[in-house]
């Protein structure tokens, strides 16, 4: 049944979760799919559907119970889990991601680093040993991790996306500016901020033009 | 017209342009919108449909021109000029984003930062002078930006991002792990690294549960 739920779908559930997590984090124990839809932006009828995915929720007129529906994403989603994650490329922006304080108190750990710069071989970065390149497979394959992060330079990153395929990797993060290709079973985000600014400039021309 | 474009359609547009960039570099002169959409992994139908907002473009069995899409989509998305970017929040990640390469090449240049620790007050992060957070409005009314990058604590963002739309922003890009409100007039993207992470994490699930 689940293989039939679009992907959007799937990508707003965890928004989903951290708005019930803060609203019981408030005390709230009750919300409204009005309410929930005015804080993230959503219609009601969307966060409605959405949810029908998983079975029903709520009753007409009295709203989600907070702590029910937030346990039930969670478990959706496998949030109450332990994740391990590698990361490949330890650039001043892999750095940056390692040292991220945000992943592990969301169960996501960096358990190991890879990169082909002998200058970081050896070291760790945000407690990660960090391995040479080539060991990757090999590690990998003893040491199993969910996420691979990619945080190498576009031109190597399709090729770093293979091997962490065949690595038996199927969960990527990708930061690369390009978008590698990936089996049918693999999944794969991207993490583009010059995309994103790209996308809001078409609305600042659009602006410009009308005048405002 | 153009107000009638869905907002997905605009997000892809900069993923069509970066594409037909590199199919340019290579010396492509004409793609097919099945071999494009091979590249993406979008459908073929999609790509005539999102380009077909903005006109007609290639002939019925020849493919697009590539330099001329890229001219037209480059046009539309204003990917040739300059734009003026701050930042709000210059710890770990406000001085990573600062630093990352990636943004100057695209036009789109970090002309101040701002935060409000005294020991960054006064310094440069990646160019850019490090303002005083209580500045924030004055600065940006003699000096406009057109993008507003906030990398500053969640239980702050909601009142930067209240700072720089009070101060004329009309763009923001926020990677602080809440999603602020913003009027309609204003357009926003979220970097949520976490948030990708856990919409993966369902498809791990899945698979464990299909036993593959």
């Amino acid at each position: 049944m689940t293989l039939e739920i679009p992907e959007v779908v799937i990508n707003r559930l965890p928004v989903y979760a951290r708005a019930l997590a803060t609203l019981a984090e408030h005390g709230e124990t009750v919300v409204s799919s009005q309410a929930l839809g005015e804080q993230l932006d959503v219609t009601p009828a969307q966060i409605r559907k959405d949810l029908s995915y998983f079975g029903r929720f709520g009753k007409q007129g009295r709203g989600y119970n907070v702590h029910g529906l937030l346990a039930k994403l969670r478990e959706i989603l496998g949030l109450d889990r332990q994740w391990r994650v590698c990361l490949v490329g330890v650039g001043r922006l892999g750095q940056a991601i390692a040292e991220y304080g945000g992943f592990e108190p969301q169960g996501f750990q960096i358990v190991a680093a890879f990169d082909s710069d002998p200058a970081v071989v050896g070291s760790t970065v945000g407690g990660a040993p960090v391995k040479h390149s080539d060991d990757l497979n090999a590690y990998l394959r003893s040491h199993p991790v969910d996420i691979g992060v990619v945080a190498v330079p576009a031109r190597v990153a399709q090729q770093v996306v293979d091997q962490l395929v065949a690595a038996g990797v199927r969960s990527i993060l990708n930061y690369a500016p390009i978008m590698p290709h990936v089996p049918k079973d693999v999944s794969i985000r991207h993490i583009d901020p010059v995309l994103a600014m790209q996308s809001m400039t078409f609305y600042i021309k659009e602006r410009e033009a009308s005048g405002k």
